[in-house]
């Protein structure tokens, strides 16, 4: 029997992206495996259940789930999804169990070897399955996009007959994946960008990106690359020279997101109520409550001078190209688990072991443990491994 | 007594434009005249009244306008503003006479000078004037912008550590003002970028901006640089090359419009129907009924496999600089009837002879005269002054 791989459609509102794309199916055929999708899990993302060659078109989920060896998903599938698949089956998809701790338990239950997409490890080997990245580069390129359609002027320096019209001046704050690809995308428009981040190693990235560095002079490179809370002193240091970028700025992308967590704050009203009439901020953070004081999740609320746009889901809006990207790093994973066309799980291998949360119904990552079953008193503090930041800035 | 000039507050729905901003004002006190403005008329397009220096703040609209020389507005004022101004005053504005008869009567009525922005001819010493080019120029880079928040996919060719991603097709029609600045902005973003108009003297222009030229081998060319109607054979010609090139596209920009006339169709069902999944259409002509079979101005349409998106008033999304630039260009036609402070109208001036619509009483443009009073049998036909294409595309 080869293994069968199937997708699922998925049930969160908004959600427009699919685990598998037609392409990766026919690769994962290739492997030695059956392919299945539920019905019209690829429409939003504009891949018709036509274009799924030699894969079964299954509309009822439960006999889907039930003839699964892997089931593949985006976001967490529900408790009562866990339950109908078959038990000791894997499946593979976004999890933040440390926020989901009754997916957690699901799968437990249902002895699931689950790998959560938002685990997989940083390490130059597992780029190609890094699904973090890959999806905040699309949400970084779509940020500016957003905030150019709601701004009253134009990004590009523009000679015409009656003068000149000014390049818009954009700052973006927090230089990971998203922030860099947001400075590529308003440089490409014609923007006169700078770039912010308290890791002062991303200096070097923004001016190749052609966007200049704001120096704070604070340096909060902390551990293992990531950044150090900073002293009250040096806070009101890093504020004040920011104040003055933030209302200079026609456009402000902020990035500082961690999964699970609450979004550091990065802008405050009175910041904001300094700013340009007309300006525009894109808070990336908004689904972990926002980097700017004022933002909502899934509106755009006038705040003084300032249009505080709080999208979710970014990568959604580019459905069809970050559902290509994210079945194409579960297909690199998949790699690593499939040995000609059987089940081959390395628990030793580095990516695996990192990825993994929940196997033969125990919890296998310590920081979803703890925030599952509480502190254990005899182990040491977890290492965080939920905490790793997705979109930018460690701030 | 110095002159008067007063700007209105634009009453029609969605408008967010101001025909006088803060800076035109400041020249023109410096021209010897004197400003005011109806309150808060500048506050869509980010100007509020505090930036307004030396100028009366009126909220009283009829005070305002009794007390102005000249009156500066964007859209035209209803006849019963119109009944409110000064006899024999002016008034500066786009207005669409041959399709407003209500309007033009009103400003017979009142005795008015008016001067229709959209009738400024387009010659070199009126360039600075012309406001159908400067809202174009606008409208078309809005238009890219609004197409790529509505694609699954990005615009630019992006490596990422799973593959590449292609960059998307853009195909622009119609390569006027508008449709040449779709093309820049599209290119800017890193798409691949076709340009197609029936006038091939567009080529040049399309190669200029990295652009392909969509050749159909007809030639088009008609009397004044305008556009001539094809034959029916010409007609199949062209349609069977350009529905190869419409296939091929992820976004398409449609920039036929003639203001008060129906738009010209370039696409039709059958061929969007043969587009790509997700692949999304831009229509500029929807106001003037769609350059599409099936756009529907003011609303986004999924038509097959299709978003057919009939934006309408594109320069007022980006308020702030399409007010900047059409109050410079009436402050440009201002310095024309402006000599020492005080009116001075040359009538045999092409400029002031070709825009103006009313004087005294009467209808001094043909074409409007024509529409609003019908057709005159003594005189020959009138050489429809209102139909100067806006947009793009004279096809």
């Amino acid at each position: 029997m080869s293994l069968n791989i199937a997708a699922i459609r998925e049930r969160e509102q908004g959600e427009r992206r699919v685990a598998l794309i037609p392409l990766v199916a026919q690769r994962l055929q290739h492997l030695g495996c059956t392919t299945a999708l539920e019905t019209e899990a690829g429409s939003d993302s504009f891949y018709p259940d036509t274009l799924y060659k030699n894969t079964t078109i299954q509309s009822d989920v439960g006999t889907l789930l039930a003839s699964a060896d892997i089931v593949l998903a985006v976001n967490p599938p529900t408790p009562d999804m866990i339950a109908r698949m078959r038990a000791g089956s894997i499946l593979i998809s976004f999890i933040y169990g440390r926020t989901h701790p009754d997916v957690v338990k699901a799968l437990q239950a249902q002895k699931i070897t689950c790998f959560a997409m938002e685990q997989i490890p940083r390490i130059s080997r597992a780029q190609a399955m890094d699904a973090l990245s890959s999806q905040a580069t699309l949400a970084g390129y779509y940020a500016v996009l957003l905030g150019t359609v709601h701004m009253p002027k134009i990004l590009p320096m523009m000679t015409t007959a009656v003068g000149s019209l000014r390049a818009a001046q954009v700052l973006v704050m927090g230089l990971g994946v998203a922030g860099l690809q947001a400075l590529a995308t308003a440089g490409r428009l014609g923007a006169v960008t700078e770039g912010y981040d308290v890791r002062p190693e991303t200096k070097e990235e923004a001016h190749s990106l052609g966007a200049k560095f704001v120096e704070t002079g604070v340096d909060a490179t902390g551990q293992g690359g990531y950044a150090r809370e900073l002293t009250a002193e040096e806070k009101v240091k890093v504020k004040g020279v920011l104040s003055d970028h933030i209302a200079r700025a026609d456009l402000i992308v902020t990035t500082a997101a961690v999964p699970g967590r609450k979004a550091p704050r990065l802008i405050d009203a009175e910041q904001i109520s300094k700013m340009k009439p007309g300006s525009v901020i894109i808070d990336m953070g908004a689904e972990g409550g926002g980097n700017c004081e004022g933002t909502v999740a899934g509106q755009s609320v006038q705040v003084g001078p300032t249009l505080l746009v709080g999208p979710v889901n970014l990568p959604s809006c580019l459905s069809e190209q970050a559902s290509e990207l994210y079945s194409k790093n579960i297909l690199n994973l998949l790699q690593q688990i499939i040995k000609d066309g059987k089940l081959s799980l390395d628990m030793t291998d580095e990516v695996i072991a990192k990825t993994l949360v929940t196997h033969d119904g125990k919890i296998t990552n310590d920081g979803v443990r703890e925030a599952v079953e509480g502190p254990t008193p005899a182990s040491a503090p977890a290492p965080a491994a939920g905490a790793t930041p997705t979109t930018g800035s460690k701030g």
